[in-house]
């Protein structure tokens, strides 16, 4: 037996208790004729002592040659501690070692295990298993643990059934690359590793399984931008008989449970906002709503006078900076270069300080006067003290635009605050979006979805207005899930496909499957898929997805501690038919 | 909205309610006068009435045109049925209907849509989505899903914490045949799906995480036998600073609470018997202890005449079968001739009919008298009207051959109840197994698994005799899980990847990860895995796990349905620096 409690558990109440605790050596502090030894596991940490009076000298020696991480047993005495802390939930006894057995030495880890390490992040990850015993780390993976078995029970609950569908599926054109598994059994033909398993849960509704969910990888080969992995986790929801009104119901329950029974935090009923009022109002199809500072559009009380920047623009858009005005000059140079970064992109930014007295004083003082710069206040909802910021140009650059800013200055004003959570829904998405590349319209959630039927007319005419039966799940600021009402009809479904470009064949070779299942009573359906691994990372208060997982791919999709992907054997490329193929 | 109610929720208290039901129409009796329609969901079946006197004329005329499996939406108000049907639920009631919408048409479907169906196994594989309409589909599912849920919830209270692994890993050569996965962004490389989550678990052991679980699929490139399926799902579980026995408690506990939660059996401390016994007393490490019919060794008591036979033999081994002295002299030949087929491989049965007057009559009168025959009967544990059926030969093939015997006459007489269910662990199982193929040992379970420590030095002189701290769970003749303590130190980690045959050089490609890790306090660990697939099954009282997979692959790894795997475009080979390079 290694053990008959945990670091974490012993108390007053076990004094003068034996007991045999096994961990790893956290720190060692030896004043010659008195050794102390935090032993720690996943559950805490327990005080030993071992010192001169009581303890036999061979102890002794054994524990001062202990290092850093060694993995002991030992055999001791519950004892009231002479100093206690406080800090720790057995900081009021240690353990007077009578036995000590070296399970395992180790040698001085590469970086110190503490909650804040000094190794950086390539380091970390090459030595994920010594990470992992970091405090944080450990955290957020069994936080994760605990979101995913309380969506699990929540939907069980809820009569959905979990059901597992194939990883080993057929690769699709269609959307983001494909990561394909060559088959040995079947020569020159490929799997593909699912981006998502939409089509298999469209399925299951045709089976008439009616309420789906699976917690379940995916797989997508694009370029890596920052904080994405080749392979991540969705919660995957689907369900039949139902209108998007019962899926944002059922989901908006599901997504109030986890932050209930996560974060204690009891939510009410989520706003909606449709697409193009999340647009106008922040500039962003996934607004951060933990705070104000809305968009107030300016073009109708901004474009009367001589100003050619804002006459010429599509737009003109202000927000105000709560207390901004208290900014000196050199910080708002400091702000128009900001937003002037490539990254933004803004061509200059135009601002009215709104001072204490109920004057204005702006950087187009030239063209406007106090009752225009009013307006501009009243419409952004500027108060005295704000700094009113205004940008110009195309709607949809400068939304974005000016979007970025309002996201940068509330993080500086510690507007973002990470206990606070403020889900809504976004409805009412596009249907297409135009892709300036390929020169035709894409869909813009999948082929699937399903247009709002009353503008299925206007698609011969106008696709770019028509809008879908989708809607997206958004917290703090970051799309959580999203999902739709689907094409339940092989006529609307064939239709769709032809507006994105494919001719009946390709759709035949590719959905022959889905269309042939919709001719025989597919019911009416919808669904959604959450994105897990950045819905833990907020509930965690935290940006990073990678913190919460257990082993995480780097920029290049390489797990630099497996050292993969790696080369293979020729005999297993000429078992699956194969030639490397390399470029010069 | 589509529906108020299920179809399988409504109750005589429903009665005078109006309702509103979605549903497939299951069948349709047309009296002209008088329409019945089997409303079904997956919830249950509603009969709906439509009738000359109280329904609209159009609508008897929709009604008539419903066919199998059409969607339809209807209203109506429950009524008391005329004659009750006591086999559903609903039974007692029906509904008048008074609105009636088709959501969508359906083709006559190509097999009933019944639990008795007149596809066969390749059709309904292709119209799986309408195979899964089927209750006994539908419900094996969702007691898959039951049976998750069972696992998950008590593994999370024991404190277990499900991590996710990563499914993009590294290829290695011991063990089965990896699927791989081009890497793109890193030219000539290879991923490759997981054969299990092994070195990862185990790394989390390493990284503190004390006990973890995980449901998760694995993959494996093999030629498939009947019911393999090239991806499985496993339980995987590990546990730090745990000996054998904590395992064995552990894991002993999931399966009671399991075969209580979801069969309602208590089943009281499981049977243990090492590898050497099961294969003495049952000639099997897998063995089903339903029922009796134990092997007898006749060694002894039968090696001593003229008897050629069974004097080279290196074991005469028989089993007495339950009244089986009422076989007639042609079923007992059919029975010679069952054991003599390639697939079981005997050369020929020596029987012993034991008369009800006490007497026995066997096939080698010749060599053996009463006295002898006694011995045998009373070895094998024979009652008067048995048959003692005797094979003799090699011991491992002998064995092996009277288990088929076994349990084929077990399951001829009715003795493996899928009620019943009977677990054992096996336990202290060979480390090392020779391959006649390669002409060395290999790993039993895998390279990880560590010896006795007592008979470590045996390594040297004896290595086949060696035991490991490996076993089994057993459950009616199935290995439902199988597990080990791990090695946890580099020195005989590196040890037995020299016995397994590899050179310093590959033991570090492969694995010099886990060896480093190795090096950084490593903790005792050890753990297990089950077969979801297969535990399903069998709790569900079936053999074949393709019924409890919602979308399973053929025997040559295909998808029927999907028609995966299939070709890829040569821009996508080209992208992957990949050529076919096809046989002729």
């Amino acid at each position: 037996m290694y053990r008959s409690h945990t670091c974490g558990e012993l108390r007053e109440t076990h004094i003068n208790n034996t007991v045999t605790l096994s961990g790893w050596v956290q720190k060692s502090r030896d004043k010659g004729f008195m050794i102390w030894i935090d032993l720690r596991d996943r559950y805490g940490i327990t005080q030993l002592i071992f010192d001169e009076e009581r303890t036999a000298s061979e102890l002794m020696e054994k524990a001062k040659a202990l290092g850093r991480e060694f993995v002991i047993k030992v055999k001791g005495t519950v004892i009231e501690r002479a100093s206690k802390n406080p800090n720790i939930p057995t900081g009021n006894i240690e353990i007077l070692v009578s036995e000590l057995e070296i399970l395992n030495e180790s040698l001085t880890p590469p970086f110190t295990i503490e909650d804040k390490t000094d190794g950086g992040d390539d380091i970390r990850m090459k030595y994920r298993y010594l990470d992992i015993r970091r405090n944080p780390v450990r955290e957020n993976l069994i936080f994760r643990h605990k979101v995913t078995m309380a969506v699990r029970n929540y939907l069980s609950e809820k009569e959905f059934v979990e059901v597992e569908t194939p990883y080993l599926i057929k690769s699709t054109p269609e959307g983001a690359r494909d990561f394909v598994v060559p088959s040995r059994m079947n020569e020159g033909q490929f799997y593909a590793l699912p981006q998502s398993p939409q089509t298999f849960k469209q399925l299951l509704m045709v089976g008439g399984m009616d309420k789906y969910f699976q917690i379940v990888k995916c797989f997508r080969d694009e370029d890596l931008r920052a904080d994405r992995q080749p392979e991540f986790t969705q919660i995957d929801c689907e369900m039949a008989f139902v209108e998007q009104e019962d899926i944002l119901n059922t989901f908006e329950g599901l997504t109030r449970y986890i932050i209930k029974e996560i974060k204690g935090v009891e939510i009410g009923e989520f706003p909606r906002m449709t697409y193009d009022e999340a647009m106008q109002r922040y500039g962003n199809d996934k607004p951060d709503i933990r705070f104000g500072m809305e968009f107030g559009e300016l073009n109708e009380v901004a474009k009367h006078k001589e100003f050619k920047v804002f006459n010429n623009a599509e737009l003109v858009v202000g927000i105000a900076v709560p207390s901004g005005n208290s900014y000196s000059r050199k910080e708002i140079d400091k702000l128009i270069d900001w937003i002037k970064r490539p990254q933004v992109g803004a061509l200059g930014m135009v601002y009215v300080r709104c001072n204490e007295d109920g004057s204005y004083k702006s950087s187009v003082d030239k063209f406007y006067d106090q009752e225009d710069l009013a307006k501009w206040a009243e419409i952004t909802g500027a108060k005295a003290g704000d700094l009113i910021c205004v940008l110009s140009g195309d709607t949809l650059k400068v939304r974005t635009q000016l979007s970025a800013l309002r996201m940068e200055l509330a993080e500086r004003l510690g507007l973002r605050k990470n206990d606070e959570f403020a889900p809504l829904w976004v409805v009412d998405f596009p249907l297409l979006e135009w892709d300036e590349d390929t020169s035709r319209y894409h869909a813009m959630h999948h082929p699937f979805t399903s247009p709002k039927p009353e503008q299925i007319e206007l698609l011969k005419t106008k696709p770019g207005e028509v809008k879908a039966n989708a809607y997206d799940i958004v917290l703090n600021g970051n799309e959580i899930g999203g999902g739709s009402i689907r094409i339940h009809d092989k006529e609307t479904q064939a239709m769709m496909f032809d507006y994105l470009g494919f001719t009946p064949e390709e759709a035949k070779a590719q959905f022959g499957f889905l269309m042939d299942a919709f001719e025989y009573g597919a019911p009416p359906h919808g669904g959604i898929a959450f994105g897990l691994d950045r819905l833990v990372a907020i509930l965690g208060g935290q940006e990073t997805i990678r913190d919460f997982i257990a082993f995480p791919k780097n920029n290049s999709g390489r797990d630099v501690m497996i050292d993969a992907p790696a080369a293979i054997d020729e005999a297993q490329l000429k078992e699956l038919n194969l030639k490397l193929d390399l470029k010069a």
